[in-house]
């Protein structure tokens, strides 16, 4: 089959998901899971040969650690399928519901959005979750995951086909078009009116390929240059907490913080308490002029670094004279994923709110907050950074569309 | 300014409009509505050189209807502003609200999206109606309007600018991009950033070129191929009603019946009753085999005809053998906006209602209630055909995002 022929099965495929019982979902994820347990030997060899293959072309460690699966991360795989089994399913949720004056009688309903394209990186772990999460939507989903895990997501995608293949879903719900490689991404960025919406996961370059390149429309995550400001309020403690959480506690994650910015009237007395932490947590303080005065312990940072997703130990810090200065340089550098101010001032505090324009705004309170588990959402399908349908953490009503079904008995518009 | 700099001049103005009261924004949008009608006569002359031209290019008298203000339609147009003016504003609306268990306090409001971007064909209502929406959701406004309507978009722009200039909200809010030409339409699908959502307004053809040229997130509206299927069961008199009102009423519209599917085993009752009333009306039927035979006054469809959205008073008419033959027929050719089945089958009405993946499905009722108006949302942003962020009829919520707001006291992630 080419790609856009598995791309069309998915498509025929999810018309037969739209009215599936719960319990028919819920069923065949749970052989999913029970299979993926079954079958780990042969997920870990062919695993091995692609963190063989990862060493070889020098692929970074952090991106290897993604890579690689042991016994206990299948484990916990197939837990998350368990979770997912547990989430309420969406699908049929009475949206709102009307009688017009004429009788006619209005429900609007939650529905899938039928195909649901995934284009990512070395992350196995995406193979198994969003597979999960497009069934229990209601929805088929095409996969296109990195070269580096090639062969780990072919074996897993047959994990995913079989176990579909005994339950009563079809096991054409699961396409995968890695063996067209970047072919198959393309095929998927121009499949409209096959692919409902296409999700890419993974580095900013990644994300801003298919942002361009796709006429299927996308919902961008991840993403988080995210900004904490100490105001000249700030309560010291809750400064020194609130960043080492917000950069140390996992800095590989898009809600960790990237820049820190901070009233001058703080600087030489709040600030060196906040440094130090991070300092002695391994961070390097990539300084402006002045905190670099205040706080030699750091390195001169260029305008690269106020744009950039470091991901590591690492901390841009710039004084602003102002909150609206604060509020400015936010304007200019943030993605519109989290930020939050550290203040004690409660009209600061609202401008705060009211003025940053990004998906999560926050007051005393730690970036790393931003995230569909913390807020209740059970599960984890993103962050959306962009505006149009979510706008941050996504659950699995995220995935999701509705229409409007409409009952009459003859009427006719006058 | 280059069209650029008008689109980051729009981008620049929406911050500010984001916190402004209700009763500040009905007061610019009353301000405007009162220029237009004192500005009348202006406008006229603007819109009479644009007729003249249309006239010279041979435009479509249908575009040229569209095309022509008069003193009635001008004050229809500041009667739709006032309108606008009396719905409820959706910003600041609480989406919903939360405490977690560590205390931080989760409030998800409803914002505006920022800038929206709209390009247009000969239309000047769309940009009065369109700016007052905008304004009304807290939304900055860029507009290409079709070369055809030039000089009375000029004319319309002056007023919009001049009243707002003469309010608390800033004239910079409302940017048109018309005398840049194609180069301007260029701009604003690059404008990823800037403008937050694009919605073209027009052809097909106008809406696929924005949807194949744009970066910045679009709407897809309009452009229905709508179908209505009599079932065997289906009571005659509603057949004959339904039918006529949805191809009759207003053929020019989106929501207006173009393609009519009967069951084979009440072709030769029902099918010769209902295109009698249609041909009584003006209505040239384009007829598969089946039909012809039974119903000589027409002529042979070609595969053209079941894609064609034909806005006149022209039906595509087809006999299949069941339900499954008419959902597979608009499987293939629906555009997904609006689809009916006349029938008394409970079960097949169930069976249409969940199959057909549409943005409004429909039993025993026109196809013509897919309205903003008819919804109750009291306007008309447009019909969404797409599934991402709204589907069907477009009230002001639909021009809308949310954020979320996070209320701490020094929390931070276990």
């Amino acid at each position: 089959m080419t790609a856009l022929q598995r791309i069309q099965a998915a498509k025929d495929a999810s018309y037969s998901l739209a009215s599936v019982s719960t319990a028919s979902k819920n069923e065949a994820l749970k052989l999913i899971a029970e299979l993926l347990v079954a079958r780990s030997a042969e997920i870990l060899v062919a695993n091995s040969i692609d963190l063989e293959q990862a060493v070889k072309s020098n692929l970074a460690t952090g991106l290897q650690d993604r890579l690689r699966l042991s016994d206990a991360r299948i484990k916990s795989l197939a837990d998350s399928i368990n979770d997912v089994i547990a989430l309420p399913d969406p699908i049929g949720e009475i949206v709102q519901a009307k009688t017009l004056e004429n009788g006619l009688d209005l429900t609007q309903i939650r529905v899938p959005f039928g195909v649901i394209g995934v284009i990512y990186e070395a992350r196995p772990n995406v193979t198994i979750d969003i597979s999960a999460l497009a069934i229990k939507s209601g929805n088929a989903v095409v996969l296109r995951g990195g070269t580096a895990a090639e062969n780990t997501n072919i074996a897993l995608a047959k994990v995913l086909k079989e176990a579909l293949a005994s339950s009563s879903l079809s096991p054409e719900l699961v396409q995968t078009v890695d063996d067209f490689g970047r072919q198959g991404a393309n095929e998927m960025m121009a499949a409209r009116g096959l692919i409902d919406v296409l999700i890419p996961r993974g580095s900013a370059s990644l994300i801003n390929a298919v942002v361009e390149g796709s006429k299927v429309p996308v919902i961008q995550t991840g993403d988080g240059v995210t900004h904490v400001f100490i105001d000249e309020s700030a309560n010291p403690d809750w400064a020194v907490e609130i960043v080492f959480n917000s950069k140390v506690q996992r800095p590989a994650t898009c809600n960790a913080l990237e820049t820190l910015l901070v009233h001058e009237s703080v600087a030489s007395t709040i600030l060196p308490k906040v440094l130090d932490r991070l300092v002695a947590a391994g961070v390097t303080i990539h300084a402006d002029q002045k905190v670099n005065s205040i706080y030699p312990d750091s390195v001169l940072a260029t305008e690269a670094d106020w744009h950039a997703e470091y991901y590591t130990l690492d901390l841009a810090v710039k004084v602003v004279a102002s909150l609206d200065e604060a509020i400015d340089h936010i304007k200019k550098y943030s993605t519109h994923h989290t930020e939050s101010i550290i203040t004690s001032d409660e009209a600061h505090a609202e401008r705060f709110l009211a003025e940053i324009d990004s998906a999560v705004v926050m007051v005393n309170a730690s970036t790393r907050f931003t995230d569909g588990g913390q807020f209740g959402f059970g599960t984890e399908v993103g962050i959306s950074t962009q505006k149009l349908h979510a706008r941050g953490p996504m659950g699995l009503r995220e995935l999701t569309s509705t229409k409007w079904l409409a009952r009459g008995a003859g009427q006719t518009r006058a």
